[in-house]
């Protein structure tokens, strides 16, 4: 697969953030958006679903904003750090919850172990890189 | 075309929400989102797309951000407060700092002039509904 | 809300595509992805809702494919009618599964009623669209 | 990065899709559809961007399908087969358009080069894909 760095390192007009952490944090965004797409998709056709449609929900809620983190922060045009810090924090508390939701079924659901795991990373690396913003 | 509410009023969980702000929001955020799609891409054909970088990366951010509040909105299983008003911040911001980059051509680009209005009403929507979530 | 004709209308490179057909598709498009988020979202807080897993799935991915048909159709700089056409294609496609899944619920479930006839609406504009395209 | 394969193995439905091809075709999706989104923002930021107007679009198209298309493959519940044709189809088909518009600036711009051949690997694993459904 194309790196995300790569693609980085072309961009005619990079700007000032730090290249490691925002590689990091988008290739976290866009694993971990892959990731709970799958674990929505494995709780619906698990025999409690019943028991996971907060999981469910959560899971796609995770999904959709980690892909547009992704996506914003990859464009570098014009970048504005006030929606960028307030994305990100939105980003790391989805995260957050679904991580804590994933959790909770974790020792039942491999899916959810996993996918707890993805969203704990990419809520750090959401975290890091807000550090960074100031 | 289906009504926003029309769905909203045949959900078995519906939450504490009020339902008419909830519309109201979600409707902006459709309509922004689109808003968005379309002069970003109004902003490519122009002679002057040079000028406009900025303004096409900021539509499409806030195209982006507007869907996925949309989506998390809609949903009503397991409400998560934290989520959404993260969400909402971020869309408050990004739909903010599009209205202005858009207001800035909207004197030369109608279609500037039309998204910096969808912008600042989806801006709005926002406020109005972090407002009643406390 | 800001119609999607008004727009199409300020576009500088407008194209030949029949822009009532054009303007009706992305309407169609735009409300039935809404309305399947709603639609996926309402079955997953079913009791019934083991039951309602294909429909979820249908849901989810119907409303992904609008969506995209939507912000593909609304873009005009440099339009591409073989991309254009397999994307209606497979959009219609969708929307003809998911019409049929919700249809087969429609008796118990108000949202899997609306969402079916909103789709069926959305699956007559691709045709439409398609029949134009040539 | 959690790996595709690893939540393909951990669903508790899996269907009848070859794995290895599933998860190749999700992982090229997964990485065009980031590639793309990384072409677009860098050509709006090139002094000769009104030369490359076709190129921003191709990419933002591509991205959006990509992107739609690695969620509906990672969905295994109630697996439709017309559909995943339908979407595949246009799938290689925008990132065969992508391809051919980014070649064409491939000496002059290492974004497009890169993404060039991003596209070509996410065609390949569309049609081999599409070979496997029959």
């Amino acid at each position: 697969m194309t790196s995300v760095k790569d693609m980085l390192s072309t961009h005619p007009a990079p700007g000032a953030v730090d290249e490691e952490a925002l590689a990091r944090c988008i290739e976290e965004c866009v694993a971990c958006a892959q990731t709970c797409t799958a674990c929505a998709d494995a709780c619906l056709s698990e025999d409690m679903v019943a028991e996971l449609a907060t999981c469910v929900r959560t899971d796609l809620d995770c999904a959709d904003l980690c892909n547009v983190t992704a996506a914003v922060l990859t464009r570098r045009t014009g970048f504005d750090p006030d929606v960028t810090r307030a994305l990100l924090r939105a980003c790391a508390a989805v995260c957050r919850a679904c991580a804590k939701e994933c959790e909770s079924h974790a020792d039942r659901h491999e899916h959810c172990r996993i996918c707890a795991e993805a969203c704990r990373r990419c809520e750090q690396a959401c975290d890091d890189l807000l550090a960074l913003l100031g």
